[in-house]
């Protein structure tokens, strides 16, 4: 990096001669921190009609997708090889159907008391379920497609950001 | 679902209640299957510029989003509840960094012979070499985004289908 | 062991000398296996009507757990240590509330092509159900009980056999 | 939930709209918690004294048992969709030989310091080193029964109770 | 590589441009395979009694570090990186002590038919056991060794070989 | 343990039975604890000569098997039965080409706050990387050999200890 521009910043989980590194978090301090992600799963017509009607019927699809991006937030750490394993104290997945692009919006919230930010944990929640949503779906439409999936909002750290809700 | 249109078709993942159901594939031909997937993560110009550099040094960032990518398609029945588990013969993992859009395209490859498609390890791998990418990334940039994740080929079952390479 | 009747019989998972010993089924028959158990978790009327004041609102209480049978099933070797391996073709889980006793009768069925029986996998998805309606449920009622998880079915090998529904 | 009586109670894991939802535990105090929970496993007269046999030759059937349920406490929130990662400090499982009732009883107990009891990691320590027993008897009687699985004793939160003993 | 003699030789999981690459075993035979290994741990002379000690009274230690090592071998595509999944048909694993050397010797046996060898999972059956072992005597020794880790025996491959036992 | 001299030891992971028992670790305090451990894996000089070109090349090897290390880490817990679950703050694994005995070292340091020490943690570690090395030269040299695994230094704990690196 020899532009002075960002002479400060630095990709963080690589050392000084580019090797992967876990970021030593022992002397952070421990904070509430909440990490807030988006992502959508657009379909067509037929497969958003279907995933509707099975909403309309209080079918499982959802619920299936919700419980996977759950599970996916605890997994995180097995997953991303240099996250830090962490003990969430409450995941949320939610779901709004947007009939004007037969999209389904996911949201995922993650919080715990800890050293590290849970941004990783609500974007793994959110990719498990899109990915989940893809699976019971795609004998209806194979050509679906996962789009937009970023970090809404993350508080309790020293880099706290918010960005506004992602239009797509 | 009422319309005639499409009343051959239904989510194969729920029964005739819309619980959930894994699909039954006891008597489906083991045959060779091949997937591809694909997926971007766009970043600001100093994060590009700083995987670059790590690209130029041969440092670690791709090797660790291609191991875990590939972890991640070995994983794929433990994270999307209704998928079977598969004895993958091979998992590929690509990466091709587009300068022009400081964007980096993953692709990814899975083959088995065996009596369902692979598709979702497809999705799965390319899922979790991105949100890799984004932890090693994110400390410079933390507003990437994650999209474009599709299907591009899937061969050897019933459903066989070729996408044209996103240009997304 | 004193009767002389059954002196060919021996716990299958030791050695000669009561050593834990996985059985090697490499020589053994692949055949079509399907395995049924099912199991009881029992409540107090209060419990057992919010369990079903959820069901009737389509709510996710039953998903919830059906899922997590699904996936208990697919981790079956990875829980009970002489366990082998299985690629399970199908995982199904069905609950039926019986109001007469304040209880849910949980069934499941797995099925595969291989060399060795599925009724541990039916038996831990059932457990594993079970286990997920007693954590959703008991704030209302830290007393419930599990009980009588057993095996209904089970072909496929050369120890079929067909026991009567239980009437626990 | 329209019954005045049970007003102020609900299912803890579900939102308003009986939605699956993981409780936040984020502001809940740090106590010591323990929990003990019981299950049951009989058997034919034969497997039970093949078992006994085994245990008088000091061989490996309990210690796997024992183990397995450990190993299963560690596992609970992998398993049950809705609990939260936890740091177990202790897990300890134990056998009783039930002569006049051809059965075992298992007991576990489960502690840490947290924000939630660990009544579920009890109960999952429980059901696997049972299951466990089934899958090393099952060649000697495949007609075995799991039964009386429930909470004895919970400390430390804010539902503290103590059961009498399963008489079964 | 400048030695003409070993031209046609080249690490099998790594692409031309040196990157992690899963080897494709989608077109090899499925055969019947089979993999020892073995490996030692050295310890006090005061370990290694108590050791002994717990062996004759018919205690746990060497079964918990049997069913680690077995369950271990199930692990294996999870830990190794480029390791595919594979159903093995049979793990087993037998210690012996050597009194003259204060060591333990844990060997390994798995076999599965298949399209690639299970050297990996012998070995980390080895490797596993040989670590809960070191876990349940470091109290006593905290400077234990771990040595000796080898492949003994590899057939039903194209390239089996055969190693005269370890003397180390 | 008739023998007074070591009265006062005994395995910590066994009860006074000899069963596998689980440490309690409740009342332990929390302090910054850092475990150190090593371990070689020696191979042939061609075998050595490929690992060298491949990391002249910056090829993937040393970095796939950093990864594994790093993820082995974190799976401590799950394949050593009687460990209790942690939350690592950070996991670091670097390699030392010796070329004078062809061998790889391997050494892996962790850190975390809590209640046990990590020297498994640190163990395990190396005992991935080391086995993931050995699946990617396997091709090259069967014969392969890991050794020397131990603990250089420990802190932290009540049983601080700090030892002369290996001169294996």
């Amino acid at each position: 990096m020899n532009n002075p521009e960002f002479s400060n910043q630095a990709l963080s989980h690589v050392d000084q001669q580019g090797k992967a590194a876990m970021v030593d978090v022992s002397d952070k301090t421990v904070t509430q921190r909440i990490a807030i992600a988006e992502g959508f799963i657009s379909m067509s017509a037929t497969a958003f009609d279907m995933l509707k009607h099975n909403q309309h019927k209080k079918g499982d699809v959802l619920a299936v997708a919700r419980i996977a991006g759950i599970q996916g937030a605890k997994k995180c750490s097995d997953l991303i090889p240099l996250c830090h394993p962490l003990m969430l104290t409450k995941v949320q997945v939610d779901f709004e159907l947007i009939d004007s692009r037969n999209s389904v919006r996911i949201e995922a919230m993650c919080k715990l008391a800890g050293q590290t930010g849970v941004e990783m944990e609500a974007l793994t929640a959110v990719s498990v379920a899109a990915l989940t949503l893809f699976d019971m779906c795609k004998a209806v439409d194979p050509a679906m497609q996962i789009s937009g999936i970023q970090v809404l909002q993350k508080t309790g750290g020293k880099s706290d950001h918010l960005k506004a809700k992602n239009e797509a």
